[in-house]
């Protein structure tokens, strides 16, 4: 469970625009327009088909090659990455996402073809990076594409790639039509290669669901403060920063730019541009970077501070002084986990005291639960935000013009 | 050589503002009150030393360990992700910056004390982080100070560090007083791991050389157009973003948001806040999460697009047609190359279509020189920025209140 305080002055905004929020996200989820809200429990059974297999695939493999970019890989990765330190034997993952050749080639370097599952992840199934990759793939290691049991496929119902899946009678997986791919990552987009893994996907679930349903009992009246005045002050602080103190968030933050980002950033009903625009920072590393210009510079940026009250406790600053170094002994004794909590802790003072606006997140650490409760929460928040901006938070039209320009040129 | 392309309206320019960016940064230069213009030169007889040590180091370490935060670790980062394609036996770098535990044990446990060189890097000598890590790595690895060989300093010439490194007559290295720590990556600081893991540092400090010369002769107008455009619209446009399509430039990014925000975001001499953000993209895969926002969001943000024209052109997409996804054989047949360069060349058209202010760099190949010269390039703009937005580019003073609460939580 996390914890959640907004520092910024809540008392001056309107209850009806609360309302209006979760009015919104509470029909968007009854309507079943948007399918996010319903996955923490529909995916349930998907894990369990896929935990019946887990002996199978892991006789066989120790490696799962991902084929998948942007909502088809950003997810897996935010997760993997939180969970592999608790979670040190699950498999291997590799992830071909980028065009990039040099990317690639690194990639297929680490690939032993008889020891890896590939899974082709593509909402679409029209991707040009992934069936690029794709077919590189098969090219090189030579794999064979009918009957075959170590290709899975996830997909829409009806996607040419769900249609390629069938006729070579490859595992296929369905990604719900009323779930976006930014918000797809509890479906079989994440829970196939993670439970596949070995990571307790389940659990994931579960933390989602018990946050889900929280919110709709007006458990957590803080996320509809939070949407109300990120777009309410939206002209005076058209950023928004996620500053988070430990590497794990690193993929996390990336994430949360992709369904941040590109949900808000839109026109709305009346044409005009409107959108928030995320940015994701890591402490203390980016204490030596970013934090002068929001300091000191225009006030534009909220922050929302993240931290972990309890991670490897054990790992101390020894008691070690050092002739000449003695102004760093004042963390003497303390371990590497109070200092990081303590930078967070004045960091967040200091931010606050040249006038920008915070709000705080705490974890007491990083479990299963916790992941899939701030999955939710940033899906909620965005939602929330869609709403109150007015817009279709869940289509992504200005995209499409690139691409077609892109066919024009070969 | 790289080539730069101001796509915005450079017209409305006034001339007086181009030429006072550059009296300023010429004085900076001049009278010495800034070094890292001097660097690209003053580090050559360094190098040369460096290049003398390197055959006994390499006899001796398969590993570097870097301890260092920010600009002590920054750039080194950055040039390495960009030269490792073409370096590929340098040594293996290691890099221990964060205080985040999780981080410290991972890279702890890939460290072999016999065959790793230890260097301990920091301007200033008291970044608590630094510190407290390489006390840790001095009890764990049990590591003897005295006239220790594989424990090297890099430093200001009289700060705390310097003193202890003395007292242990461990060899050390000077940051010139006069360079910043966010513009120190050609002194030691990058001078000394690069060279010692088997970097062309030679070559990276020629490319830097002869694009200064260029700048100071005038050859680099482009330069002065870009910082007096991005600094007259800071108020319409208080973004920018660098869009670079290759995920080598994941790094590189990381140093041009901590040169650029940490150098920009000021109060200025009437004690206004000012500053310009930046945002570091990697194309393709941010094509499918940010892109939306920049489209078809608020007119807020400038964009820089990079791409290289050769990369790995040999990695080709098969000349493979699978039943369903004929839709992505249009690029059939050519490489990844052309793709991620063609999918730069669309984005960049659609960005501009949506009335957004683009400028762009383009790479032959990566190289050395042309690695040497993109890292003056941004230094250059920033100090060129700085000047037109009327503050000290080079200080940090919003950062120190957070330090002084810190000490005052234990």
């Amino acid at each position: 469970m996390l914890t959640y305080t907004n520092h910024f002055d809540t008392k001056t905004l309107d209850p009806f625009t609360l309302e209006k929020g979760f009015e919104a996200v509470r029909y968007e989820a009854a309507s079943g327009e948007v399918g996010y809200y319903h996955l923490p429990i529909s995916s349930q059974p998907l894990v369990e088909e896929l935990k019946s297999l887990y002996h199978d695939i892991d006789r066989r493999f120790n490696t799962i090659a991902i084929i998948g970019i942007g909502g088809s890989s950003l997810g897996i990765k935010a997760i993997e990455r939180l969970l592999r330190p608790s979670t040190p034997n699950a498999k291997k993952l590799i992830y071909l996402e980028n065009s990039d050749p040099i990317s690639i080639m690194q990639e297929m370097k680490q690939i032993d073809k008889f020891r890896t599952l590939f899974i082709v992840i593509s909402k679409s199934g029209g991707t040009v990076e992934t069936l690029s990759i794709f077919k590189r793939l098969v090219v090189s290691f030579e794999l064979p594409l009918d009957h075959s049991d170590q290709i899975y496929v996830v997909s829409d119902e009806n996607s040419i790639l769900a249609h390629f899946a069938d006729e070579h009678h490859l595992r296929r997986f369905v990604i719900p039509s009323n779930v976006g791919g930014r918000f797809s990552v509890l479906s079989a987009v994440g829970m196939v290669p993670l439970t596949l893994a070995g990571f307790d996907t389940a659990a994931i679930l579960k933390g989602a669901q018990t946050f889900l349903e929280q919110f709709w009992n007006r458990q957590e009246e803080h996320m509809l403060q939070k949407a109300a005045y990120y777009v309410t002050q939206s002209d005076q602080y058209p950023m928004n920063v996620l500053f988070a103190y430990s590497d794990t968030f690193e993929e996390f933050g990336k994430w949360v730019v992709q369904i941040w980002g590109e949900s808000l950033g839109k026109r709305n009903r009346r044409g005009e541009r409107v959108g928030l625009t995320p940015i994701s920072l890591i402490g203390s590393v980016d204490q030596h970077s970013f934090l002068q210009l929001i300091i000191e510079g225009p006030l534009n940026k909220t922050v929302t501070f993240m931290h972990i009250e309890h991670s490897e406790d054990h790992l101390m600053i020894p008691e070690l002084s050092l002739h000449y170094l003695e102004k760093s002994d004042f963390v003497n004794g303390k371990s590497f986990n109070e200092l990081i909590n303590a930078q967070c802790h004045a960091t967040m003072q200091s931010v606050l005291q040249s006038g920008v606006s915070v709000d705080e997140i705490a974890w007491k650490q990083i479990d299963e639960a916790s992941v899939g409760e701030l999955i939710l929460y940033y899906e909620l928040l965005t939602s929330l935000s869609g709403a109150l901006l007015e817009i279709n938070t869940y289509d992504q039209p200005g995209v499409e013009i690139g691409k077609k320009i892109l066919e024009t040129q070969f």
